[in-house]
């Protein structure tokens, strides 16, 4: 692909943070050769959040309009049939039309990037029951943007795709996420587990790391202490783990859940054990993540036929409009979107 | 009770770095006016793999011997009938005889502080495969001091305990601990969510901290996001913070897993929002604590007549015999045993 397209950014739940996020990371500096795909009306709103004159915006037709653009002008996309109005929605509220138009804006980037108008997707963050509430049968923008991959492979199947959370000193890959814990209990299985092994190895070997340490986190407490606190380690995960060594990849575990996020840590004097963890559920992955801030955090969906990379936070509702959003996590994002299709640069550290 | 009573420190997993870290903690001075409670086969093998002249051991038979210990020996009180050859056995293997021995160091230890001849209570690790080895019916220390603890009330009640686990930046209190994860979110009923927001209130009054803002964590991701990943919020969680509060207990939630820590972790320039955090799982609670390293966590069971604190690390079999374990974790248990008794100080942090 043309080494200069532009990265295309998804605006988000509009009533949420992503909007202003998106104007402070242009103003910032962090958005260049980037396009929003978006509500003019909406970044409008937000850019006027800012204190002195707003940050005109620049409507564009196609991604390479975007070296037309005066500088200091934020290039927006507007998909066709946007809700109208949407700007004259209140900030920090779950509403349908938002959850539609994020919707709408996300199978607008899709549709770019996979006829090689845009390098790779960066998302601001949606509102699941916005999402839910305007009647998408998706629970969030992983599951979206698999179906969406899908539809452009002859027979259309899903391909696997993970999500992994990184900061500077810890990469997690989940092997479930958005599910309620039961379910998500239900779906830990060999194959999911397996599956998750082979995409979290196959992706590093495109960033630049060949065979990757992974450090397995069990489900149970203590991985299960040999079988005392649950048997999903002995009849599941364990076995998934040797599978995957059969096959060359570098796994090693189950190990104690409440232990493999510290020993994969990695800190100036102190390198990781791990340079991946592979966690069996959504909180177990997050939590040591957040832990030090979710500002340094960035999500990156592998195993889609294109980058997606987003910040590592939600619609913050409560403080939306307030124009006090940070936007580290968004500019994070989009550097490391840059990075990985350049293909120069490992996700947040080092990579040998 | 005198306040000049010793605490009493057990040996926990003979094959484990127990002894290690005790006879470091008190070569290092961190263990003044303590009593172990355990073999002294064992202490003698441990004192040993220190360089140079071995630290005496001084076996008594009462805990007010301590007095008469001369300064540089260690005083050891050893149960009646502790399995036979106990230091022969190998470091860092599964033994039934060691689960015996640790159960009946920790056996004795209660009976001794019952009956006012000690202080508080401080446990080494044990292995709980060792445990159920030999046929111990409690998982771990928690159930078994529980139990032993009932034993000294008329009809015999058990009295509702809870796990905390603290560092220099959060304390977290735990709903379930050693249950497989299926089990535990079986376990996460309303009584137990409530009971555990009690003991929690009622335990930081007793550390001067008469009113802690508690945040409460969710089970699911996202809290559940309002029923669309698990109802446990809706039906249960939100509920128990409700009729807490109306009890007059500052709890707020359930709060969303993921950031709910990384919220509540105090560190100098960024109070925490939360004084403590309540979580429903034995991982979503221990993750955060140790991520940023296991030797500076301490682990305080709370609703027990006695105090009663421990490290927060396991017997690391893989490095027992080696001489070589941090015995940091032990030393701040030591010290906020200590701080506990004599109501002088909150556990780690501040307290107010």
């Amino acid at each position: 692909m043309p080494p200069n397209l532009p990265l295309l950014l998804t605006m988000g739940d509009a009533a949420g943070i992503g909007p202003e996020c998106i104007v402070r990371a242009f103003v910032e500096g962090a958005a260049a050769n980037s396009v929003v795909i978006g509500d003019v009306g909406v970044l409008r709103r937000a850019a006027a959040l800012r204190p002195g004159l707003p940050v005109p915006i620049a409507r564009i037709e196609v991604p390479a309009d975007v070296a037309q653009v005066p500088p200091g002008c934020l290039p927006v996309i507007e998909p066709a049939d946007l809700p109208a109005a949407l700007a004259d929605l209140p900030w920090g509220r779950i509403d349908a039309r938002c959850g539609a138009a994020a919707a709408q804006c996300i199978a607008a980037a899709v549709d770019l990037v996979q006829h090689g108008q845009g390098a790779a997707i960066v998302t601001a963050p949606l509102h699941k029951e916005a999402l839910a509430a305007a009647g998408v049968d998706f629970p969030g923008h992983t599951e979206m943007l698999q179906a969406l991959a899908a539809r452009a492979v002859a027979g259309g199947t899903l391909p696997p795709v993970r999500m992994m959370l990184a900061n500077e000193e810890l990469r997690v890959v989940l092997v479930t996420i958005h599910l309620a814990l039961r379910r998500a209990i239900e779906a830990v299985t060999f194959d999911a587990v397996l599956q998750t092994l082979r995409i979290a190895h196959d992706s590093a070997a495109r960033w630049g790391q060949p065979c990757p340490r992974i450090g397995v986190a069990g489900l149970n407490p203590h991985a299960g202490e040999g079988g005392l606190f649950g048997d999903e380690e002995l009849r599941i995960i364990g076995p998934a783990v040797q599978a995957a060594r059969a096959e060359g990849i570098d796994a090693s575990g189950p190990h104690a859940p409440d232990t493999v996020f510290m020993r994969a840590r990695a800190v100036v004097g102190h390198p990781g054990e791990f340079d991946l963890v592979v966690a069996m559920t959504h909180d177990h992955g997050l939590i040591p993540v957040k832990y030090l801030g979710v500002e340094h955090g960035v999500n990156v969906t592998l195993g889609l036929p294109f980058v997606r990379t987003s910040p590592d936070h939600g619609t913050a509702f409560d403080i939306a409009g307030h124009g006090r959003a940070d936007a580290s996590s968004l500019k994070a994002a989009l550097g490391m979107a840059r990075a990985l299709v350049q293909g120069r640069a490992t996700p947040s550290r080092g990579g040998t």
